[in-house]
């Protein structure tokens, strides 16, 4: 079995890529991938159109596209978001189905963003896929060519709308979503934290290892399953701030807890405001996706995975 | 105030433009639209870059966008459907984009093809567009642009997904949809026409006044009344095929309804028990979007409007 993962340098890619030891594997990135037992790593911009028909000319039975460009920064750059997040994912498509006898599995990494607010209280499986950014509408646009492509039988597709990832590993980042793990990750290794929105925001999360875990069960389960309906929303975990800081204080204490600083940000406050905050995943679930039931769950992987790198 | 027409040939484009007489008005199509009073007919390939910047040199104030290759067509040819519907379509939101201090109103022509079966019996206003045919994607995918580029400022656009026009002036044609209008037009002049399907079939209708004041609404209309949700379900008659033999029968007798063959073809039936029967349209019915209520106004529009070209 061969497997490529495009945007093998980012954190999933390289999460996943330590699971498919034993298989081929082929990392590609516009930088190159760091070098991984076994695979093939390559750097590549799949903004060429050479890029993807050298690509495809290998043939791995399994593709994951976790390559994009940002929210904040396809908002920022209209013309790269829609080259990088479309454009390139279309020249994917097309570089397969010019192979008459290639259909490979393709596992699309979407994201919550092609909703956009008002939401209901719990967000269901058929809920319209409205996006208020240029990256959502982007996503949106692909899942799309991921269920026509599929239906036509040129590739085997999914497309996986994928939570909030926390905690996320790694330094703090300015995306408008970083809070989220910097409240965590940071105190956790004794480090202070700043809490830009009030207690009260509810999100919806999953761990790095509950992401893969998609990635790995998409990438193998029977896609019929799904019909023409090939975006999945996939499941997590619906909790608030005032939730992830209790499930700190019970694992680290009050004096981590104290290592948050609160800096209301109103700009950012107002981002995540129109951001969903639950999900009723009942189609993943019967298929056989999990995720972490509490944020206990999502420390504790935290700390498992991510030993190596706590600072303390 | 200047109107631009794309696909300005189609039998839309034609109706629409008899009404905007009285402002500038140019008419574009792949094939030069036939001489219109006061306006200025052009042949031009949306396919080709060069031709839309061309065209929005011109500075139209209002765009509106009728062009496509139609269903069963983009279903055929691939490249074709996503060539025209989708590709063509962006390089006209592209060159608007590109002038810095140009943001015209843009009306796009959407298809109820942008969803697919399973339906509830009706579909509400913000039923998830999950399409069953190329050509219901590339439908989608230019609704998602058309509310990004709105939401951006670069354009103000909205997009009108179109119930199926009856009764279709002209010629029968090869659509699966075309015996909806041909088992009235033909025996309101006096012709034979053949029903593939059983009389028990549902589906949603507007004649092609209602399809034009749909348009036409849209050109004035304040959209800022949309918010960011630019894609709106226009509001039509769900009726049977026996309803529409009912009304053939008040308006031409039986002897109309006796020249209408039944020839079941179990593929077109299969095609049409796809698509949607009925909406719920409280959305558009609230921003002033109107259509008819019965098969009787249906026909007597077709009367009143194609008078010369009854054919006897």
């Amino acid at each position: 079995m061969h497997n490529m993962i495009i945007g093998g340098a980012g954190m999933l890619g390289q999460k996943l890529a330590a699971h498919l030891t034993g298989h081929t594997l082929t990392l590609v990135d516009l930088i190159q991938p760091p070098p991984t037992a076994g695979a093939t790593c390559l750097a590549a911009d799949l903004t060429d159109p050479a890029t993807a028909t050298a690509l495809i000319a290998r043939r791995p039975e399994v593709i994951f596209h976790l390559a994009a460009i940002v929210s904040g920064q396809a908002e920022a750059d209209f013309a790269q978001g829609y080259s990088v997040n479309l454009d390139a994912t279309r020249l994917l498509f097309e570089a397969i189905r010019l192979v008459s006898d290639y259909h490979p599995r393709v596992v699309f990494a979407s994201s919550t963003a092609v909703f956009g607010a008002p939401f209901p209280d719990k967000i269901p499986d058929d809920f319209h896929a409205t996006p208020r950014t240029s990256y959502g509408t982007q996503k949106a646009m692909a899942e799309l060519l991921v269920s026509d492509y599929s239906r036509r039988g040129i590739f085997d597709g999914i497309s996986l709308r994928l939570p909030t990832i926390c905690i996320r590993p790694g330094l703090p980042n300015r995306a408008a979503s970083g809070f989220f793990s910097n409240i965590l990750r940071e105190p956790l290794a004794g480090l202070p934290a700043t809490l830009p929105v009030p207690d009260t925001i509810r999100h919806w999360f999953a761990s790095p290892r509950a992401a893969v875990g998609f990635l790995r069960h998409a990438a193998t389960m029977d896609l019929g399953l799904l019909g023409d309906r090939r975006a999945l929303n996939m499941p997590g975990l619906s909790a608030t701030v005032a939730e992830q800081i209790e499930a700190l204080r019970a694992v680290a204490g009050q004096r981590a807890v104290d290592l948050i600083h609160r800096h209301p940000d109103p700009a950012i406050a107002g981002i995540v405001s129109t951001w969903p905050q639950d999900f009723d995943t009942a189609r993943a679930d019967a298929l056989g996706f999990t995720a972490e039931d509490t944020f206990d769950q999502i420390i504790a992987v935290h700390l498992q995975d991510e030993a190596r790198n706590v600072r303390t």
